[in-house]
């Protein structure tokens, strides 16, 4: 194809269209849509993979190796009270050259620049290889039929992506001071002691749930779980809840329940800390006499994408474009970069995230052509070096 | 008066009278007026005292000393689900030789019983002394209305009871097995730990109060307040709920609150345990640098009246009339009993309370009559040796 047969696409435009269409997580609305025509215009090959009620859409332009991934979400979480905006979510207005609205930021502004910058590209020639994308409705939500299910149906076929950015907010205090390389694992744990219900004034009758249950946490809030891991800070352990919810003061409760977090670093594995969790509770349990219950949900390991050529040419070139090398960072939370893992080297690099899941999400339009233009130099430096 | 101007006093149909007037606590319902007719029937001086919406008397037959006071309370427990009642709770049915209601043996049946007691004593001679009983409407309430101000407004006036017996159902398994000749304290204590809310994955931007809730109550359940106190078991905390309340599992919770109760011997005094508590709060909030606030609530501090003349004739009372030594305990929970011990020996003696509080609170009728026959012999005995 010419260069002259594509259209340049305004990362400000395209960001303004896809937050028009109010896609709170499960729902598409048609922002799938959206941006299927503004690839096909550039010459994808889009295929679009429906799991239960979401959307997912991978395209790829060209067929040569290697083939660069751009990936990301185009559902976005609720608005929160609309009054409280000061500019309705779903307008994408523009005041004082900051464009306001849902998804602004987390990430269809990320989405817009990257195609905004694959149209300049093609604008002036084309790549070495391939382009491709894997767009998912359904990041914010349980996350069960989105980027997971898409990459085991392109590992399956064959499909092969030789590396991935997510278009994630991964920038902390300016664009471009911090990309992510890797994330914490997640795992939550249900507990729940098994006591038997009295009078207190009986307590030989009775067996008391709550102190077993608050020295148990004692313990393993005590653990320390590793000193850190290259990259990583220390894993984490939070108790999030404690409920038992006995409004009697002269009754001594039947049951105890609490729930943990775990984010822990590549020292462990989700598997590793349920088997620790597990037998602690086992101890407490010959312990005390008490029958102790866990459930556990571990929504992902911990990854990282080792340095090497890939994060060193994404460093280079937003240096290069911003002036600011960033930072090869692990912290905060998941993304479906766990799951794009399998397939290749990932990592997360896009807009300031502070305004993030917040009223008022926004970013300066200034902010998504320098997004545009740190993505360009991102490619052009990716082909450059294989 | 002769003997013959009194009626002897059925204690079955006068416990059956009683039950018929619904009066759940705080409510009276005419419960008081039904005691004080049966009262005045046999020559009491009937005093009723009204504090806030609480029915109380005090009723006095005689001057002269001693005076031996019978105590009670006339307002009973709900009644739970009346479908899952043998015999509706306030029918006062009697069946194969059983009567059924709310209040059978907590305790309009003790009351009953004793006027009963009375009234067969009077229909033979009078006592050398004065018979008082001091009935309330607050007892399985907040009793803040009930025999506390009685016994103030009692004292205050220079009133004299020499001993007193208190109809609660004190008997273990059979008839005549036990006297209460003392109570623990109860002192309740809530504790709320204040902590600063923030995500799972970034710990360190906030304060988790929940594991240092953990920790506070793990060392105040594990602290031996004492060993057993004569008469007495060893004082006990039990930890009666721990709350959060937290739906989020990728949210630190602001806060997390906690209550404590604390059944003591009197070995402790509750200003004193406040003080324990209020220190070992104190060196957690140092610890952890979360504030922690405790709100105290003692309900009693503990009281034993001592062996001595006034419990041996009770004891050997009821062995002669049950052929049952009682022993002398210090279980269970509080009774009115603590605020009587300002004004003379107390202790309570009255039916197997197995069924109190309970769906069929049932009482043989063979058993309230041979209560009554046992609180007669106690009369006797009593002014026999005093
Ligand atoms: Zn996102
Ligand atoms: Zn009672």
């Amino acid at each position: 194809m010419s260069a002259a047969s594509h259209p340049v696409i305004d990362p400000v435009e395209l960001t303004r269209d896809l937050i028009r269409i109010p896609s709170v997580t499960p729902a598409d609305e048609g922002a799938m849509d959206v941006l299927e025509r503004a690839l096909t215009g550039l010459g994808f090959h889009c295929r679009r993979m429906k799991f239960e009620n979401i959307e997912n859409l991978y395209a790829r332009r060209g067929t040569a190796s290697p083939n660069l991934c751009f990936a990301g979400h185009t559902d976005v979480v609720p608005t929160g009270s609309t009054e409280a905006w000061s500019s309705a979510p779903f307008e994408a207005e523009v005041k004082d050259g900051v464009l306001y609205g849902r998804g602004a930021v987390d990430m269809k502004g990320g989405i817009a620049a990257w195609v905004a910058a694959v149209s300049q590209i093609l604008a002036e020639g084309d790549v070495p290889g391939s382009l491709s994308f894997l767009i998912t409705g359904d990041e914010e939500g349980p996350a069960l039929h989105g980027t997971k299910r898409v990459v085991e149906t392109l590992m399956a076929e064959g499909e092969a992506i030789d590396a991935c950015v997510v278009g994630e907010p991964s920038s902390s205090q300016h664009l471009g001071d911090m990309i992510k390389v890797g994330r914490r694992g997640s795992l939550n744990t249900w507990i729940t002691v098994h006591g038997k219900q009295g009078h207190v004034a009986y307590p030989d009758r009775a067996a008391n749930p709550a102190p077993v249950m608050a020295k148990l946490l004692t313990r393993l809030n005590d653990q320390v779980l590793d000193e850190g891991y290259p990259e990583f800070p220390p894993s984490n352990l939070e108790i999030t809840t404690i409920d038992i919810g006995n409004p009697a003061t002269n009754i001594i409760p039947a049951e105890a329940k609490a729930r943990l977090n775990i984010r822990f670093n590549p020292t462990h594995t989700g598997d590793e800390l349920m088997t620790w969790l597990n037998a602690m509770a086992g101890e407490a349990q010959a312990a005390s006499g008490l029958r102790i219950e866990l459930e556990h949900l571990c929504s992902g390991n911990a990854f990282l994408t080792e340095p090497g050529p890939f994060v060193t040419a994404v460093q280079d070139a937003v240096e290069a474009a911003t002036g600011r090398r960033p930072e090869a960072s692990t912290t905060g939370g998941t993304s479906d970069a766990r799951f794009i893992r399998a397939m290749c080297p990932v990592l997360e690099l896009g807009l300031v995230g502070q305004t993030m899941h917040q009223i008022d999400e926004r970013v300066p339009v200034w902010e998504l052509e320098a997004l545009a233009g740190a993505y360009r130099r991102v490619i052009e430096t990716f082909f450059d070096r294989t």
